[in-house]
């Protein structure tokens, strides 16, 4: 293959520029991260995405690939080496529909928890979440959701695995825990000492740090 | 290959059964449509999608696929024939961004502007339709999205083809015009009458007036 020029345009704190990373990663493709800021949008974001103006970007040879589901099936398409998404048809399927659920309906709802100061909104979406949270508790049936190697679904929700813990802890509230849903919680400790997995996270107390100062001045914006 | 048992769970009304509708036919996949109702749902279609209770759910040799996208990716993977999706990685990519873009972008701003009784409401989701559509006229290069065939794309956005232009008669809305949308329109029309999309088309008179119907009751209600 001839030289690649591979940049992912992203910032640290964003679980779905690390979907990225972890991708990459498994493929052994080395790239330049660019990093952006949350506020001041550069000019080469906005070149690349100008429908989303949002990380991540990943750009390959010249040519952008935008949002993270997307970015990532293409990573496994390009690249050779360790399968991402399953090989049969059916299980692709399936890989896809969990992967749109944890960004459309668990997300949402976590996001919607946590940052939020109307009780019953809370209330409404710690409903959804733990609902959300139940289907994957369910669904998972071996080590990981691609069986005993890391898959797509694994890849997606990192998520889950690193800052859920970290936006719970930070909110006060109790999301994800062990006695709630003990395989999906066994899955993500597996999961996080993957030393694939573990090359690719940023370092918690940072990220603690971050995400605790700018959830206080949500709160303080919000009163 | 043995003997194939193919199931569509979905209900006419829907753009979103009607892609696979689309997609089946694409394929010369025969398949037998298992009628749902709006509101009162069966309890096949609970047991073959618990998770979001919704159509269209294919069912293949006994095994549930769900959400449209990625049921059509499915039957892409999984019968030969035409292809849906592009063969490059990179325009497989731009496929699924298009894709999510209608659905995720234009299908509910439009959604918002018909069904709101509220000015403001309906004024600002016009113009995120406007955007979005916009988008859209500037990235149709060929005759179709899929270039000089029919693609993953076009399938997609039969919901702007068929339903935009009887939903925004029914509300009273210029939302998708030949004046405003000039190489959109002309897509659409070239989509409608192409032999195949003409077979999975539901009478539009019969649409329009259930439509209206639909819209009546929603006002009524809202007063």
């Amino acid at each position: 293959m001839a030289q690649e020029d591979v940049k992912l345009l992203g910032f640290l704190e964003s679980p779905f520029v690390c979907r990225v990373q972890i991708a990459l990663k498994f493929k052994g493709v080395e790239y330049t991260l660019v990093a952006q800021h949350l506020k001041n949008k550069s000019e080469e974001l906005l070149k690349y995405n100008p429908v989303h103006k949002k990380v991540p970007v990943l750009v390959h040879n010249g040519r952008p690939i935008n949002e993270s589901l997307v970015i990532v099936e293409y990573i496994d398409e390009v690249w050779k080496g360790k399968s991402i998404l399953p090989a049969v048809p059916y299980h692709r399927a399936l890989a896809r529909f969990w992967a749109n659920f944890i960004d459309d309906e668990l997300f949402h709802a976590v996001w919607r928890c946590v940052f939020t100061t109307n009780k019953k909104e809370r209330e409404q979406n710690l409903k959804k979440a733990h609902k959300a949270f139940q289907f994957l508790e369910d669904d998972l049936k071996g080590k990981f959701f691609g069986g005993e190697e890391i898959g797509f679904v694994d890849i997606v929700a990192i998520y889950i695995a690193f800052w859920v813990p970290m936006m719970q802890e930070i909110a006060g509230l109790q999301l994800f825990t062990n006695e709630k849903f003990p395989k999906l919680y066994k899955w993500s400790q597996e999961f996080l000492s993957h030393p694939t997995i573990k090359e690719c996270l940023p370092p918690r107390d940072i990220f603690f740090s971050y995400f605790k100062r700018r959830y206080e001045i949500h709160l303080t914006s919000a009163l």
